[in-house]
């Protein structure tokens, strides 16, 4: 069994975590080479994963590196450029969400995945590949619920990542684009229909701080999609109780709900408080099975020349809406969407 | 203790079961006197609630029986001017929901609820009046979850409604008339602020006929309030599991949530399904308590000349939200309310 | 309709209870006399009942009152010889448990009871009635479950009972006797089978005070049945988190399990502790729907002359089982049961 | 970073769980070699995980192969043997449980792992490694439910597994010793004291092929602790829902409850047959991230010199308690549990 050989673009927290996947939990996979314009993230791929073969250049990784596959992680502004030159550099490419920050720039992502048939590329939603979704997913298909057609979804992050998210206000694009992406790919993918019009609103009661950098603390957006579905997309920044991801789908013979708990683990307490059960409290912690499992099916893919679910037209679908839904926050009013 | 005397008008399935709440489980109540159209529906209440005090025609029962009260429980067209008419007569007045189906018609009983302020008029949002309800209300007014800002509602009638509810389309005013004045009332409520624009959409993917007799399977409506909170209101009818009636309130510090499971009773059954809990068949079952509760509480109103909570505007105002959601659902548009 | 005439013996909390139910909320009852020791107790059944008709003297109450019926909620040391006495001068019998304090005592109202097959005999064990309950005994009388042959019962009080129970404890008869009764009916019931063998012990980890009243905190008790069902009890008085009563059955084909979060009603709270259920606070909030259900049933009986499901027999031997569960306690062996 | 060299012996069902842990999800090991009497298994391993270095001779591996470390997932008659073998060549040892099908045995083991203070063992009680039972006990640690003194467990196969249950009757040793081991050392470890009376009985309602066998299709036991502290333990093979595995604490100030629905995942579906969640199908679903991480612990202690939670003794008192309760079990009395 040859192993994948796999260079990281990115190390940041979310890189570290897929560096940990490829380097010791999938089986054919090894990551032999990283890339960041940080060096201490470099040494961390050295310390922690033995790698040694490190870049502060893309380019020069591309060029130099023994990699089958580049795994970009890095700021989202950097993503499209960076699949477009791993794959006309003949690497296949993992890409975290979101596809880009431009519809422009998704185009031209686009444009290198039609050119290279024959590399994998992969996009990172991999909210798709949490057992509790893939298992919702499959229940849809073998018509569990019926025809499916309202999706009803939330994402609170905890409260404890206020600070960071004001700070980061300015620059994010707004809580629609820096939050609600997944929560779209999920009702398209699970609706099989696309959105072609939204209806958004955010509201502002606890952090003023959202408001006064152009944002908002929490944000509603309804969707009504080709075929006649409807959505709901609830996103927000302040959950007490820890980190909130739920989705309801709708369908004609029954419906199906996942984490309406989102229980840390099996363990409950029963004190004086009540029946109590605690909470994930982060994405890494809600989603650690899924990176895993999104980042070895990647990895099968390259090996066995299948296509992945999920496409480079998922991203850019995912970018155009969330945009549309954002002018339709900023504006108060809806926004049609445009594929 | 005497007992504060009732009449009831309207002896259909809700007219039942608030005749049987009054004459039987409210101590400081009785059931004197009956008025409906139907001759079978007075022969019920000579039958099972001895009432032999009976009446064809409003006015004169308002005129002739002994009485303190008029429980209004007829079709809801005839809710406004039958509670003008036992105002007038002196009489206080219980009016089931909704309040009218017009908002001139709303003015007529405000008006004449004005011209009455040493009588108890008491309108039956009996969902105020469920304990769960009530003590997510309490909750919020205690703090518990900070500024309540966000309300998710739902409100699903089961499967076996469907037959009916189609016979029913042509004259219901639609779904967000037939079926979302609850959610709608509990949402001003628990945001202590009116929704001032609306957006809503409707989907039929199962039962044609609805969008033939011009109204809808399911609907779905996000509001903006006054005050800048939110709202989504969800109602269908074809709920696989039984009656579904559902709720969430977010708020700064916290999140209350209602009834995620409309559990039939605290007996969970462990089969080759899984860990199987059943469900409510229906609003009777479901609102039961809720029934007697707001019952009682208007018989107490009566008798200590206290003010209900709910009032006679939260009926008009329900009905214009009603109607504006009605406008952005038939138009595909988001719609001003007016109040 | 004619009205059971009720007369009613003992006041305390329980007998307010009953008398609440019998005056306000059973249609064809009415609460017509009460008898009590505690002169504050006739004046409370004047003040809220409006019973005039009072006595002091149980046997006075049976030659004088205008009553069909007789509810002894008096303590369990009088119970039986009122029980005969009220049957011996033509009254039917509604008895709170437990039956009586020794099986002596139970036979005595056994034989009163068969010398009055024309009078209807009823024993408050009022978790049969419990819609939660009753749900489950259906459930198992259709079939859902195959054959029940493994019952596990937990009723725990709450935390503030301690100082009452432990004042009271000297002379409770210990905590089987005391607290187990309502889960060895249960286990009988459900099982349809009689235990002929238990093993117990108790514990004793928060209030010594118990263990110096000869008493403990938590008693458990195993038990086999005469046709090889199991089953386990488990007492308790010190929950934090309020009134636990829970109850599992395990059949051939599936199991049942009723509460095993006791919560206050359907309203959830998400906050910094997590995802929360409050619970219910004691057996009046629990069981105050089955209070109410297992009066009306005992109303109906009378009037219709059919024999409830629960017979004097129940009573004598959920006394024998607990008397030789506390004998394996004291002890710390094992004890046979006798019938 | 050495990587810790595992020859492992069996490579049965579990057997392969922990060669591809060892294999592919431990950064710090590697497995180099195999042995098996089966020659299929060998194959396997080549197959599965590039092992070539195999053997059919337990002392033959021990003797040649290059590896630092045994594990020990024969059958459970060989693993006493197999654990002394193995630490008197010089490796650290991981077996799974049970310790050893007798005492004696056991001793043996005790004596070995007392020769090699500088090796490593470790007892495969997985399910302390669970997130949600470490989770309890680091809970219980904290102080969260004040001094536990009360453990009730459930252990459930599945229907599924009823045909190779009855085959294997006659010689697995019964009920308890072959499923109750893990419950009993949840027990001992859960209430930081020894049970020292246990009292026991069996049932079949289902299957009376397992009574023909000497065996028993559900078990029971109720056991008293040194401290005074009380267990109950449940176990049985005929679950309709899938593999049941439960635990409750209870301590002074509150309990712990560990999935009282053993979840499939994180999605519910609501259908006709009310709010359903799937449940595990098994053991290897259930635990097997728990597998993983005992696996990890164990590597981690052999690197770093630190000794496991878990030691031999609790292998040999488990297998002490199991053998008095199966005895009790037969005699149908109690049983004192001597160490």
């Amino acid at each position: 069994m040859n192993k994948v050989r796999v260079g990281i673009a990115g190390l940041g927290r979310l890189g570290k975590l897929h560096a940990e996947n490829i380097a010791f939990k999938i089986p054919n996979a090894e990551l032999t080479a990283a890339c960041s314009i940080a060096p201490e993230e470099l040494e961390y791929a050295t310390e922690h994963f033995g790698v040694t073969d490190v870049y502060t250049d893309f380019y020069e990784m591309l060029d130099k590196a023994d990699i089958d596959v580049v795994a970009v992680v890095t700021t989202s502004g950097e993503h499209c450029w960076q699949i477009k030159a791993a794959l006309d550099a003949g690497k296949h490419v993992f890409c975290d969400k979101p596809l880009g920050v431009t519809v422009n720039e998704c185009k031209t992502a686009e444009a290198a995945v039609e050119r290279h048939p024959e590399l994998t590329f992969f996009l990172g939603f991999m909210r798709r590949y949490d057992p509790s979704y893939a298992y919702a997913k499959k229940k849809i298909q073998e018509g569990a619920i019926g025809k499916p057609y309202m999706v009803k979804a939330a994402g609170i992050d905890p409260e404890a990542l206020v600070e960071g998210a004001v700070k980061f206000a300015a620059t994010s694009g707004g809580i629609f684009i820096d939050m609600a992406i997944h929560d779209i790919d999920l009702m398209r993918w699970l609706l099989e229909s696309d959105p072609v019009e939204v209806y958004a609103a955010g509201a502002t009661f606890k952090h003023p701080e959202f408001r006064e950098a152009g944002d908002d603390e929490t944000g509603a957006a309804m969707y009504k999609c080709e075929n006649g579905a409807l959505g709901f997309v609830h996103v927000g920044r302040t959950a007490a109780h820890g980190y909130h991801v739920e989705t309801e789908i709708i369908g004609t013979e029954g419906s199906l709900r996942i984490s309406p708990v989102p229980e840390k683990n099996l363990c409950m307490i029963y004190d004086e408080n009540g029946a109590v059960t605690e909470c994930v409290s982060g994405f890494a912690e809600r989603f650690a099975e899924a990176y895993l499992l999104e980042m070895k099916e990647f990895i099968n893919c390259v090996q066995s020349g299948t296509k992945p679910d999920v496409t480079v037209y998922d991203g850019t679908k995912s970018t155009q809406i969330g945009f549309a839904t954002t002018e339709a926050w900023k504006k108060g009013c809806t926004a049609k969407i445009q594929y």
